[in-house]
């Protein structure tokens, strides 16, 4: 029943070359990378430059190549290369999160006319299989939340922060240096590539295609250690956390910092790693943990997918039939944090105020705000501003709070 | 491509019961039970007579039922069920890890010789989706360790013993009545239930199937309050640890109490949940928990399995080609720690101690054994003797430990 795969690769960088030694080192899997196609010409390459073509439609027209693993950056050029892929009628596997988020709605339909696979395993959370087990395992369960840690270089930060002491700006130039963030580190920092994630994420969660655009991200960037030390003197560290929730008939979801408890599913998630809890209505909490980043992990997410191939899987998008009939909505309160040098006096419009500090140097506000409020700051351009949630504390305020999926009373 | 799902469901026990629940609730899954076979007559039944027979042919030899699940007690009785099923060409789903450790390479003969499917996932962990994973997910990733808490009665028992200090026999008492343990918890507190669950592990990590009576199970019956007071003077809690690991082509594995500490993957794992631990070569080390017991949460693992039978799934034991070439063993050394009311003369034979505690009313010690000496004794018999591991205190006599499955640097 197995097939032989074929693969055209597509970017040889961390990720690729790992897939291509992954590869080589499983016996298991009947694949193989027939050619490489790369952007920047005259560099080292660990390989025979044979394997190697600067020309796209030398992989895209080859009949002999079955499949396309997509593992580049740029959004707009793999745009191309996938679409033009489901045409030739190849299967296409890609860890492309923004191209991903940016045109699910499209590529699936695209991938269905064409009658071919298109898998992404890698897009959320790297090495943890979130996409299969939704897609597979959670299928007939009514899932009411996912949140989860989504990216490995802010996740390394705030550990470090947390652990040492240092402030973001010596701990990013530090993660920079180790290669662990990336020199604009834009995307990570504030939020974009966990939005990316979590927009991936909530269509196979609940079925709900939401434009990347209208997923709030807020980032670290404005941490301060004045924020790390609130922390710390609660007990609470802080995490970029991607949340999602069903209530009724609408969808909630964000990507925020997040002050969070030690019992929390999410406070011993350090450095690289990432993780995804779930609440279901019959499975229950599930939790699951994995690398978020580093070559072989995320590329043995790839494998997965290309294994999976040999037998023509593909996602079935089941819940995508209930899932229309769901509304995004940002109309919910959110307890926040807000720390700022500057007085805190109108920047941020509270519902109510719990506590309110002002110090010489530092000044926070603890207190309920409506969620719409903040969507109408650009936080992460606001260096005076740092926002933090409270993981449990979201509420609504035009749904009753009864309607939430609770798990029934389980007969242990 | 779908296909009805008829189910003929044997038993209607807590899991079966929860079945019958969710699959009404859920909307997604084109099943239907048609018939179940039940034992006991003249019980109360929450819904109609109509639904039962007590005769299992009735069942077996309907034509118009296609899958049988068995969520029966009995793994003799399960047997004749299962098999039964197979000859008759319907597949089978069933949470019985005890039929399915003792007899698992008849079964998967059996079923791939009459071409129907078997599938388990509810058998270990109830609803963390571990097998599916193992056989789709890692399948080419070579994995060199699984370890886990598979057993939701112990773990229950001993957090609340960590928790509030209290007994063994105090917590054991109220989980009775509160229905969390059996009346006759010999399978939870001696480590079978445990033992089983990891036989099917290793048949899928691995790709070796060992015969469950080799791989020694130690319980928590004898565990005394002064051993509750060791760990928590040191920061350690005591949780039951199934685990496996492969070191070049040996394969150990056992269940015993274990020490772990605080950053330790089970450390925060309490109550009723389970988890496991995976080492991979690519994936790297990968975590999931979910609750190990109750009516929903096993249900939900059973509906994943009829809702993948929908597509004709049926796991492919891939790694069995490479799990034949290794052997099982117990030659190795490990740490342990003895407490006992008596004193510790010669009970066992440590081959260096590290630490020897002797006080009024109890003594303990601490150092290393040859496992295999272990393994002559029967701890769940002896009341005198409470032994507990350290999890990472495993070393090998005549195997090189450089050859344990390291992995890979991976360049984040």
């Amino acid at each position: 029943m197995e097939k032989k795969i074929k693969i055209g690769l597509f970017g040889f960088g961390c990720v690729g070359g790992g897939l291509y030694e992954v590869l080589n080192q499983s016996k298991l899997l009947n694949a193989e990378i027939v050619k490489i196609c790369i952007k920047t010409k005259g560099k080292e390459r660990s390989i025979d430059a044979s394997n190697f073509t600067f020309d796209k439609n030398e992989i895209l027209n080859n009949p002999e190549i079955n499949t396309i693993v997509e593992l580049i950056d740029d959004a707009d050029a793999a745009y191309e290369i996938v679409t033009e892929a489901f045409r030739k009628g190849k299967n296409v596997v890609s860890a492309n999160k923004k191209l991903i988020a940016l045109h699910l709605e499209e590529l699936i339909q695209l991938s269905q006319e064409n009658n071919v696979s298109f898998l992404y395993e890698a897009s959320s959370c790297a090495s943890i299989p979130v996409i299969r087990n939704l897609e597979e395992y959670y299928n007939n369960d009514s899932l009411s939340k996912i949140e989860g840690i989504c990216n490995g270089t802010t996740n390394y930060i705030l550990t470090q922060q947390f652990a040492h002491g240092k402030s973001y700006e010596e701990v990013l130039a530090e993660a920079t240096e180790l290669g662990f963030a990336e020199t604009d580190p834009t995307l990570d920092v504030d939020g974009f590539d966990s939005k990316f994630k979590l927009d991936i994420l909530i269509a196979h969660t609940f079925g709900k295609i939401v434009e990347a655009e209208k997923l709030l991200n807020i980032g670290i960037r404005h941490i301060k250690n004045e924020d790390v030390t609130f922390g710390r003197e609660k007990g609470l560290k802080i995490k970029l956390i991607s949340r999602a929730e069903k209530i009724g008939d609408k969808v909630i979801g964000f990507v925020a910092p997040h002050f969070v408890p030690a019992d929390h599913f999410a406070y011993n998630v350090e450095n690289e790693y990432n993780c995804v809890a779930i609440q279901a209505l019959f499975s229950d909490k599930q939790f699951f943990l994995g690398k978020g980043a580093g070559s072989y992990p995320t590329a043995s997410a790839v494998l997965s997918d290309v294994s999976a191939l040999q037998f023509d899987y593909s996602y079935e998008y089941k819940k995508f039939k209930s899932g229309r009939d769901l509304e995004f909505s940002n109309d919910f309160l959110a307890r926040v944090y807000v720390g700022s040098r500057n007085k805190l006096t109108d920047q941020i419009e509270f519902e109510n105020v719990e506590e309110s500090f002002a110090g010489l140097e530092y000044n926070y506000k603890i207190g309920w705000v409506k969620f719409s409020s903040l969507a109408e700051i650009d936080f992460n351009k606001r260096e005076d501003l740092f926002i933090s949630f409270f993981s449990e504390d979201v509420k609504f305020e035009n749904v009753n709070d009864e309607s939430r999926v609770e798990a029934l009373e389980s007969a242990f």
